[in-house]
């Protein structure tokens, strides 16, 4: 690569001073470099090797979020960065326990044991576990109709699936997720005794998804234990519920919440040449699930996250504006440490300019959803061009991440990185978020594609 | 369904002789339905695990292709169409007989074995085998400057790997693959007794990929066999060469070249309501590669040119002209089954409007690669706008598909599908290419993409 950084060096110095075709000959130089660095110098595959395979599952609280943290920090010292920190924040710890374990019961003795595990914050079931009959809805509205009446005493089964006809699986997901978030809340207000959830899944398999619930105010002798079902025993229990619907389901889960723990997100920066005290902030966030890697939720984003600054160093390129990696602690339940990072960001009256996160898997990169003014929006727009050649398509306003979205009054743009989301939700929270379902190109495609986009956003600005 | 459907007919007939505005209002409503359809009443994925997992690899001239045969014709005709046949077409039938053996030795009596497999169309080596030392190329045009007296009786290694910063991996491939199509021929006139090819990936890994090759016009006593080596194997290799340059390499091939045999192209078609006689082709190859279950290549594109017919008769669209399924027999190692469809459609006169070959996998779809003049070119592009909903944003100029590309000269319009192409080449041709590698929702939305392109051809037509 040497012969390629000394002719970036040599066009930066030939177009420093220059006009608007040379800046976008200039722009064009330093994007491909970054690509080209990315796909044959990237460390993200690496690091996501270590991430999912000698760490693992990187629940808040666990011994392997904490690995994660020690990991990570080393790493981001290993780039040479100016600054490399971890910042404290508390953070909830829910353990599983024991492999949960359940059956349907249809005839007298006939018991057909199925998978299931506890959705994330859930209560553990009695220790001799419940065995109750099952009502099947099609979603919380349903609750209200039915009544205490036969609702009382019932496990209730939540089975509206995502739809399959949404193009953006994520807004598939954000349609079907109140189920599995509130459900069990509002079941408890008619008696039900538990609640089972259909999986957040498109593809038809037999693996249960997890995922953060919340019992809200409900006082603790109300709240009941939640379990998902994987998309197959949905539709299995559903078929049986038809034939017999005074079946029996049985379910014991041994979770546990515990006192909060300390815990970190991990920070390294690049100072800035011109504007040290303005900030720009790429993320992901470091816990994971407990059920496999989450090499792709995300284990993809980290890494991708630490691999801006790598290629920023690879290349030579010198910031302007402070560049931050926040690799942030305890997304998936609870989003203290992207509470944590926005309350200290106030605090300290650190100007945030920008911010971008990867939380949507480590697939193909196909563009960007950005939270801006009209403005902002237009300009991040103008440069869509310089993306073409590497097929990023996608600039749409949106939702960006929920880790940065926190920073929110206190930014000028956010924005989430959105590579293609068709295979997403068959790895989400489940057994099959593992190492190997990451493609290592389309990883490193995306890292490259947020770094062009910092690197727009640093050299151009807006507003 | 039936909603969509009975809904679909009541805006057809409500905008079937109004202007641009409900022209395009419809074209969105069955565009909408194709892809709904595609992706909750596919069948597709179904038909493709058959193809994978009952038939497997399915090299013409073997039984799998000829049970590849009988089965696809055989869905065709459950599905309805106006008309299912076989078009006969004589194919090459190569054999790979036993697994491929090789080892590398270097010291006195230190074996490493090492995967290879044959290249498509090598001749075997003698049946003790073929033990030379190595000499390492970067590709063809070295082979001059070594000349006879460094080659002869070596074993030439062509280890020039794909370019991993080409965003689109196919123009990674074409690149590197004159080693592998035309490195055995140029070598052999140099006297080396055998090729070595880096396999065509772009990922490490420890799989040989095979692929077609050719002796030209050379003489068959000077034809020297030909092997790939993993991507891992290669980078070994190359560096146990600079330790020891004068290390051997042992191979033995047991492949065979038998006279061709009797096959089909397998066609089904939607007759036309408005110009029967004029004809528009979806098509895929039956063929496959040996060493997996060809899912890829190309059993994903076979089984979305059947599901666009299966599209078209589930939202009950009449075409105005004949829409043919083609699925081609032998594109991997002679494209006998492309030639012989263009020879027969040129015999009988039959008017060819416009044809869409799927051949770069069953994954997300991107877009299409157009060849067509000016003016039709611009005619396809002007409905880029109805696919945006669907992510779908290439239309470019560029080449179509092997099957499909004899037509040309004889048709408006020739386009192939473009899925992201990032994953490609980790399965292409090696014994990695399996159902599991493909996604159902990837495989359904390039399905409906071509459907959707096919719909806006019948109707709108071009030039």
């Amino acid at each position: 690569m040497k012969t390629l950084h000394l002719s970036l060096l040599i066009v930066i110095l030939t177009f420093s001073v220059k006009g608007v075709s040379q800046s976008k000959t200039q722009d064009s130089t330093i994007i491909r470099s970054l690509y080209n660095t990315a796909l044959t110098e990237g460390k993200g595959y690496y690091w996501l090797d270590h991430l999912s395979n000698e760490i693992g599952g990187r629940l808040s609280g666990s011994v392997e979020a904490e690995m994660a943290v020690k990991f990570t920090e080393e790493k981001l010292k290993e780039l040479g960065l100016d600054k490399v920190w971890l910042q404290p924040v508390m953070v909830p710890k829910w353990t599983r326990g024991f492999k949960e374990y359940a059956y349907i019961q249809t005839g007298g003795d006939q018991k057909k044991v199925t998978d299931i595990c506890a959705l994330g914050g859930s209560v553990p079931t009695p220790s001799l576990g419940i065995k109750a009959e099952v009502v099947e809805v099609q979603g919380i509205e349903e609750l209200a109709s039915l009544g205490k009446e036969k609702l009382s005493g019932k496990i209730v089964f939540f089975n509206r699936p995502m739809d399959p006809t949404e193009i953006q699986t994520f807004v598939a997901y954000s349609e079907a997720a109140d189920q599995r978030y509130a459900g069990a809340k509002e079941a408890a207000k008619y008696g039900a005794v538990g609640v089972l959830v259909r999986s957040l899944n498109l593809r038809m398999d037999d693996y249960p998804h997890t995922g953060s619930m919340s019992y809200g105010d409900l006082p603790a002798n109300m709240q009941i234990p939640a379990a998902a079902i994987s998309t197959n025993g949905a539709n299995y229990l559903s078929s049986l519920l038809k034939l017999q619907p005074d079946l029996q389901f049985y379910y014991k889960m041994n979770c546990k919440t515990w006192d909060d723990v300390q815990s970190y997100n991990v920070i390294g920066e690049i100072t800035g040449s011109t504007y040290p005290d303005e900030y720009i902030v790429v993320g992901g966030h470091l816990d994971s699930w407990d059920l496999a890697d989450g090499a792709q939720d995300d284990g993809a984003g980290v890494v991708q996250s630490m691999e801006v600054l790598n290629l920023f160093k690879k290349i030579g390129y010198k910031p302007k504006h402070t560049i931050r990696a926040v690799l942030f602690m305890n997304e998936e339940n609870g989003l203290r440490g992207g509470k944590k990072y926005a309350e200290e960001a106030k605090r300290k009256g650190e100007k945030h300019r920008f911010a971008i996160e990867s939380d949507a898997g480590g697939f193909s990169p196909r563009g960007f959803s950005i939270d801006a003014s009209d403005a902002n929006f237009k300009k991040v727009q103008s440069w869509e061009p310089l993306f073409k050649p590497y097929l990023i398509h996608l600039f749409e306003r949106g939702y960006s991440g929920a880790d940065i979205n926190p920073l929110k009054g206190n930014i000028d743009v956010l924005a989430g990185l959105m590579p293609d989301s068709q295979r997403y939700f068959d790895y989400h929270h489940a057994a099959t978020d593992t190492f190997d379902a990451v493609n290592k190109r389309e990883l490193e495609l995306g890292a490259a594609t947020m770094a062009s986009l910092i690197y727009l956003f640093d050299t151009h600005g807006t507003k």
